[in-house]
């Protein structure tokens, strides 16, 4: 995703949050930050203001989502795994890449704790990838850039699985509205865009 | 939508945020609260965290986005109108609510504007509003109350106008990936279950 | 009181606070809240600066001291009541319609729990009302709206049982001292005053 | 006071706050504050949690009216004088006595400033003052301390000008209603009992 | 120290921060704080922002250090002893005030305890006192009041036990760089001037 | 400084702090932050508190003086250099080697001003860099991994410029008090081991 860099950590916890406590199933959570330098212009630290922006609240609570899609929560049992993404550069795409990197980071851990005997097998369904669409004058823009997605009339994000299940999509314009036939060109293009990017998770996780 | 019932009101600023000084035009942003007994169970204020929970600033965000898409901001001039949406009761559907139900605050407040020769015509596009749909074990649900919104193995957030334009498209799922097909059968389906709402909002603007 | 609404809710726990833990006694408290358009100028909402205001602080304990002068906490038991009276509409006495309304919540909950069956009697020994009256020149107003709030030399908030008992008097002048002799012609236009309200908390309860 | 000592500082700006800009009048505030230790159980300190307590809020508010009732706004002219009050040891009486110092710190700031040619007069109409009374089974307590202040069914805070004249006056019950005759004899215990207090207030400044 | 004065307290509770717990040994820990009148400007107070500054958490962490190094954590058993410094007055000198003044409080504690039978001896091993020394052109300047820390250009804060080890030593410059042949000067200098200050502890500690 | 990574970045802002303002001189400041998964451990963010350790306090006021002590704020002009450090992965010496890194970044950023022709020469007046030493029984320890940090007895921190001039030094103990001889010891095992830390700093600024 250009020149994007997101560092994906995943942190294993031996308890739930209250609300799942005592169902023996399990919980998938992220957070999501930027470093201040990540970005052209400085930005100041959200540890500053004692808030997490409207904006990171988001992005992460949709990593979050798409990753719970994916995981059977009963096969992991009662544990929580806490995924941070921390963006070190960001050049457009950042919340799909974390969600990209963060499937890695979830099946990494899952795969070490299968080698620990902590649990029997990984209790993930599908990888799980996203990608950004654009629509700028009725062309399509695939994994737009930051001055791409600057320009275009409406974004989407696309979280599919690897054999084509849809998890989450997000389409929103502040410009023009758009016609409904847009959705499945948007859609078809997202599939064949996210082909090389499972592709990369694949090799990652070899090279473990 | 059910039993819900939000609070809309529109607030003029005559001036606007630091990034859009001097360019001539206006914006349109929006605030969502709910009561502490607006459920069930009573809810903790978020004024005791010193924090907009991220569900909040998520339905805020896209309220704000929705009528930006259908506002003419060179027509509103440098000027900022904030709306307000805080839910009385809650029974499910309180982000599409107060989209529908912001868009008639804004249009009274425009026309106010007009009747007091501070802006010459109504500077909205078209009227906006938004509906719910679920999918449950492949059936579609039109407008969920908040036991449907619990069950649904997957959740739309359709923001339309009413010439039948997107403005906001919104499927996820933590449970069942969905196939492509579904997406243009959930859109036909918002669509037609905006009709009413619609009528609901020019009687609305009607009655002022 | 005029154009003032406020909602006010009754919520019950079963546990009270640390203080109060393993005595057999039970708890009234307040929390107090004005939505952001129930004045006419639009005020910013207390969750953004974290801080209850101290003039919302003032009011919710003031209520919460109301409500406790009236009722038998040994008869609660280990109870909470939580009341949150929510202002959606404000033109004056807003402090004075929420003690008012609160003790018609309160005697609801205490009434449905004795028709629950979890406790004998409704613990409240008398209701308990609120009127405020202004010093203007020397001329006394009851239950000043917006405007004479603002204008009056002196104001009062008494908090009166149905029988005549005071529960709480508050006077104050940030403009020319009082003579002592007002202080009972306040008190006896006030007692006055609190009639028909007395009378209207009674049909309220009557119509549930 | 009892034991009770509290530091109380008057500080000079020459600014007014925005709502006063502009119209040529001054403005008095105050902020009220314990030490940790100034009681016998160490209470955390209010920057932990980043919220004024309602406690303190409440009586800041209250000595800030307190000495505005006094002071001749125009006479001041377009500056604030912020009090501190700062409970170094605490036994009772602690707002009581944080109105009275404060009078003699805002005296004497007066005083320095007609020294220094910055206003002509101390722009003080009277000195104010403040104490507590108590009413315990029907007998009354002047000048509670911290354990009479614990077992009063009803407190009062009575403050007054040299004169006679009542700024404020505050009566609470958490326990029985009080009848209306005992508020008379409330205040002229209260109006005897703050002899000897603005006694010591001139002497006090006398010493300066 | 100058003009500065700095209120010592020391409080007991009985368990200790959640990394200790079990262990059988103690904890000593401090919190600084000034007076907003303390200083010749006023200064804001820290709970306003609801953070402590970094200069405050600065000097209490220095506190803490300082304390718990002479302190036998094994012999104080399971307690926690919290000191609070607050400055009443500041004319330079305010931490090293705090840490010797802090030693008195917390050995007043311990002969407490010891008086009470709680614990045996008084789990201290050498008084621990501190004075600031500054380089002002070459030149050495032992207690540096407000004026000479402020001009000097190599600031230095050294904390002893009585018999003369060095528990801290702090030396910064935002000026000049120092010569390593002045460190050892300073530490001379320190321990001279630190002679009388023992002394005044140790007629504190006869005093009480 | 073994497996420690520090991101350190300079971003320049035209304009500095109001204490500075019109007296024609820079500042230069620094930030440092830990990432969650820096450590071993999963350490939370300090956003979800809204404050700034007192830790990453203590160590960004350090990097700041530490830079300013070398930097000739007048040949800088009227202009901010924000330094940013961020832990990207941590084994001891974040501290050491923030700074270290911190001065690279500022020197680099100068270097582009003066190709920029904004400031005619580097206004840095030395390298400057620092390193950890430990004192364990009596032994000195360069460079102290996260392990023997635990385990020394003493800490000290070593901020020295390319030409062996002190800028800060920091010995601190919470064990055994240390003898003044050691100081001298100290200092000079940290001369040697910096001298391969200012090789690498004049590497990396040849490389860019």
């Amino acid at each position: 995703m250009g020149g994007t860099k997101v560092l994906c950590a995943a942190s294993l916890e031996e308890r739930v949050p209250a609300f799942l406590r005592g169902q023996g199933t399990g919980w998938v959570t992220a957070e999501y930050s930027m470093l201040p330098r990540a970005t052209n212009t400085r930005s100041s630290r959200e540890r500053d203001t004692g808030r997490v922006s409207g904006r990171s609240q988001e992005i992460q609570r949709l990593i979050g989502r798409s990753l719970r899609a994916v995981t059977d929560m009963a096969a992991l049992g009662e544990r929580t795994v806490q995924i941070d993404c921390d963006v070190i550069e960001a050049d457009g795409g950042t919340r799909t890449a974390s969600i990209t990197g963060a499937y890695v980071a979830l099946q990494q851990a899952m795969m070490m704790l299968v080698r620990q005997r902590v649990i029997r097998r990984v209790p993930l369904e599908y990888p799980v990838a996203a990608v950004s669409v654009g629509i700028l004058k009725d062309e399509l823009l695939l994994d737009l850039c930051y001055a791409e997605d600057y320009e275009a009339d409406v974004d989407f994000n696309v979280v599919m699985t690897a054999n084509g299940g849809l998890v989450e999509l997000q389409g929103a314009t502040e410009a023009r509205p758009f016609a409904r036939p847009m959705v499945e060109r948007v859609m078809a293009l997202a599939a064949r865009g996210l082909e090389p990017v499972f592709r990369a998770q694949r090799e990652a996780l070899r090279r473990v």
